[in-house]
């Protein structure tokens, strides 16, 4: 029998960035807006487009053995699985997903001790329960079906829980946040029986660390140059530590090649300290990985 | 005090066209994509936009006294409140809204009660649980997110009870119509206690008396022509019984001036007619409403 | 037997024209993107979307009954049908298309009978060759499959045949008219067997007559007004005389009310004039047909 | 010689409304992307595309007889022609335009005394130093190419004069208006020599005749019902009196039919009423002009 | 005088993938909207936008010494010009055009030996008579001006030729592919004489060189790593054979570099074997060309 | 005190330039449509969106430190600034803005001195005035606010002097370039006092030799081959001698591996060559910068 593995690919704010991280990464996935099942260049893999909010209940049912989701969705379904690694998908322009506990500008409210009695406005019904429960606080959860801000605007309800990235739609409506409840970020996650398994196990962890590799190389580049054997050790010892740059020599010459690999920011600072070491034919080239 | 009418006007797919509705009966709503609240040209009204799913909730709590939303979602949730009239959209463009069982094509599915036991894929978890448990057939309903027909072709569930107008969705996905388990048609909701103010429910059939003149006017024109007065009586039993047609003296003459109102389908089957009746002088002319 | 009339909508250019025209008579054409197959809310029609190159074609063969197309490919095709009438879309805002004989800006071509052995290109090959016979030139004229005001530029060809509105386009690219083949306008076309059809042609007039009856609206409205009796007569003789005005008699008054149909532009003139007279109360009002 | 009235349209925001002012008025202008000459269908008139900024000068020269621009460039330029009358674009949706002196939110200045010395950024600037000068008050006034917000943010100056309807856009910022220098509305200019020419001057009137008939119709309507005699004289006393209704008998019958002039917030109130009096057939048409 | 070679660059839907394949070549051709005229960054060559219909026709008259079209249309004009080489222009996303025989879905013709006599309506009618006469099967076969589709759907032929890439439209509008007559990829075509010219066939074959080095280069990659010297064999020997990898000594180590080239796939593969065997400093950076 | 640099971004259509060449640099400016001011990822860096026209005036008042705009604009606001470098965007797509002068296509004009008492329209009034005074030329200099073509096509001046890429908008509008004015470059600036401050000098010439060694990587790429020790040198020889090709020794053989950069064009020039010689295993890779 082959082997496959069913892969849950996230529909929605998270689609586009992940079938993009599996380009870099070598696979080509393509969605169609006329059929819900993406394909994959991998006869091994067979991918579906799964709502966040219910990646958990099918990867614990096993209908898929592994998936990308918000972290934040696995907590509220209390899905039994296996969180493989993070997925931070940019360092550069987009932040972690805070789930945060918001009021009227002009509400009196400090803390969540201070909302007993009231109703809270969400659709993260299951989590937001818990989290009042653990602490005491008797309140009445509703589920909200969409523009969430509105309703405590409007007086609709007391408080909400909602997700933002940056606060800037909850200031823009006159509101504020009393506090952080959670913080998300997209997750690898497996079926426990399919991560026993030694060859869904292989697969599963072959994805993790392609495409770990491909967000590695973001924002990073490869420099190159030539220098004068007696000015390599101060040249190399310049460059960053974290990688041992490549030194390889040059034919029926006494110079060598250099080469390291550093992020764009290293490179604008350490540019005009190479030419003053004497440096030549300095070059600077794109990478898809580091591994 | 001053009176004031709390209006829900309904999110999303019947937003435009209620806005466009409110317009023709003789209201400025303006919704602004920065503001949850949509400002009317009345000193008498405030409205909100509400999501449809959650209308009844707001209207049975007298959050609002009365909004606009799909039978649909009044039956969801059960909410206790008067229901005022249909709001027939459109008898040119728009069908009712059905929700039917769905199965796949190749399914062997005949009716519900083959459905014993399955799991079924639904954003109407409350009615499709009572429809179901009326007919004594065990099920297991679950929430959907949204993609539901992507569901039961991929085999994350058994069957699914979905929306469609014409179903063609439904059939490009290879899927099959079981059977149809609700037919929906906008309403306009009342609270009860709204209902029993004698102020508030003189200010709610004013504004259903406006929006059903509106509607009624549609594809509907006004005809007028002059005609010698031995074939007025012969013109006028020609034309449409509904409303009888208004017929005055014209000056120093013994023509008549007929005028009527017709739908444009009679229109086009009635002017060959009129012509070789004699009658002269024939215009057709844009109805806003008829009351 | 049913009765059912084939009727031929031109695909392209003239596409929307024709089903906003179809509209304003009182017949909802609607076209989806995804069918060849418009609908019609007339049990007795049938309509097809067909390429006006190709209508003389279909109607000449009793594939269709009636439709409409430019007069231009009729000619091209000299296909044998009844042309029923001519359909001026629009006074205001379209010309009547030209197909003009265009070289570069340099040529020194003055008329048609310098091009003696040259190479045209045009979308119109038979009706070019029989003008260029006609007049005993010798050419050789070929095909274009479009972009044919490249080929001149580009040297290609020597002349070349096109349409054009204004002219615009053909002056863009340096190129100079020299002189105009012929002037076309749509016509309603019709089978000569369908129109010796009693039925059949009885349908054709019915839609012949609605559609020019909204033609005849294009640009004209209704205008009303109250006068003191004694005016009467000099108001009504400054109404334009094609339609007598409408005068009649006001309640316990010995004002009376006069309406007519006039231009836009004759309205723009005689109001002025109708205030200087004494008249009151004058509003205008839109028309949808004029019969 | 022929009579020919050289007419400005406004290019840029007023651009729009403007052309369809005066289609509803009965001229047809036709602007196209590839000229800045647009078409009219009145041989009387030429018309030209000019910024309003630069109207008030080609209006003084004669290039032009008449335009419309705003007043605030009027003034601006200080041009020495006739305001022949306001044309209020919209009751409903537009507001007049505010000139106003604004400074950053957190800038101690209360009033234009407080700006002695100072820099001020502005498109307005002769306004600007005539504001300035009649106070008394020195400051160096500059011409700013536009994002004119920006500079105060940034501390590119002190304070600046800039446009706004709502002042949204200047709250967004973080800055405050100080006060309003100037209330501009869109007026029609005219020549000084023009305007004492008879047949221009004429031509000019009469545009404007019709220009604020058309304006005079919006958001108003024509109701018209049929009505026992005995209930006539209730009926119109309800009715809005500045319009006197206009009644008149029907053909063998003891009813009278009754016509009137309303605005559509008038209708929506007096139709339950006109309902109860036991009017019957009551429809409600749209208008074009009220002269 | 100065060598020119003239090419055709094919207009529609090649038209962009061919110009992004000379950029990656290493030619800028740069297509104006308002132009015909593309512009190209070679002194040696000129460039013109031609129709695929009219390629082979113009590279025969040595109007154009050469240029790119689909197969479908040098067979169809039966052009009598050299095919230099085929331009596959993506292994992954594109699929080769395919000329079916189509008909309606419920037609009881199984083979073209079924159309005797039968009406046939195509864009490629010399190709599609060839084709009949071949097989001695007699047909009627007429130009089709497009929407050949709707054609057979309608009844106005009994069956077409068309292209289909998926064969996705043609089930769409419930037709059935009945046998496939031509797959058709783009070519390069010569002018029989520019290839016998010594510097014409060295610039096409020179421009044939880049185009399919660019192609070679699409989904392959550069992997650098370093490696202990004991580790280089067995390293090197896992690594694809098509290309020997490139190994190189490190300054003053007794590591080794090791570079070669392979396809994603393979990087995705063989990476995690390469961190077991003890590789270090992987990266993989993107290429050009591979020639 | 912590150093900072002030720096200004162009607005407009040199604006996403800039953007994207920092970028390439190293540097993340981030635009945001709310706000006028960029984010930059440099701690000692503040940058401001500022007009070029206004670029000069606050790089010479020390508003910001240093910017980029075109020469024209520093010239015709004659501003007291030291230019640090000129910024050639690209050779490949964008050619230099020429200012020119510019009269109707029917126009006498033949030069300057022809325009002797003319009114001349532009926005460029200070140059223009310099331009005639120093040509002893008496005219009338008149500042336009945009539209200039349609002034002069319009009688409303005589000339008109105005920017062009490549005068394709003249000819469109029927007019004709009498001669070149000035031909402009966006350059980088510098304030007098900052240029002397030796933090400040280092940090706009680093930010000088990273935006201009990006620039320098335009169009050019990185060639790698392998080949036998007897044909390095004739392959070396044939390479270009800007800059020295890399050479070193491969593994346990006899051949060398081989590195050089080239422009794009000098690669389709050289591979037919390389491979006469025997290079294998040819790749070409993109560069980011040349230092």
């Amino acid at each position: 029998m082959s082997h496959i593995l069913n892969f849950g690919i996230p529909k929605g704010s998270l689609e586009n960035a992940t079938v993009d991280l599996f380009k870099k990464a070598g696979w080509q996935i393509s969605i169609s807006s006329r059929s819900y099942f993406p394909g994959v260049d991998d006869a091994e893999m067979n991918c579906k487009l799964i709502r966040p909010q219910e990646m958990g209940r099918y990867v614990e049912r096993a209908t898929i053995d592994a998936g990308i989701a918000g972290r934040d969705w696995v907590r509220e379904n209390e899905a039994d699985v296996v969180e493989v690694c993070e997925m931070v998908y940019s360092k550069v322009s987009r932040r972690p997903a805070r789930w945060v506990l918001v009021v009227n500008g002009d509400s009196a409210v400090k803390g969540p001790e201070d909302l007993r009695g009231a109703t809270i406005s969400t659709e993260l019904v299951g989590f937001t329960k818990r989290y009042f429960a653990e602490r005491n606080i008797p309140v009445n959860v509703e589920f909200s079906w969409g523009a969430t801000e509105a309703k405590v605007v409007d007086g609709l309800c007391d408080a909400i829980v909602e997700v933002t990235e940056t606060g800037s739609t909850i200031k823009a409506n006159g509101l504020r946040i009393v506090c952080e409840l959670m913080e998300s970020v997209p997750v690898l996650l497996a079926n426990r029986a399919s991560w026993a398994d030694p060859w869904k196990r292989e697969k599963i962890e072959q994805i993790a660390t392609l495409l770990k590799s491909s967000l590695a190389a973001e924002g990073m580049v490869g420099l190159k140059m030539n220098a004068p054997a007696d000015k390599v050790e101060l040249i190399t010892r310049m460059l960053p530590s974290l990688k041992t740059p490549t030194v390889s020599h040059l034919y029926n010459s006494d110079w060598l090649s250099i080469e390291s690999i550093l992020s764009e920011k290293e490179v604008r600072q350490i540019v005009p300290e190479l030419i003053k070491l004497g440096a030549q034919g300095i070059i600077e080239y794109p990478l898809n990985k580091i591994i």
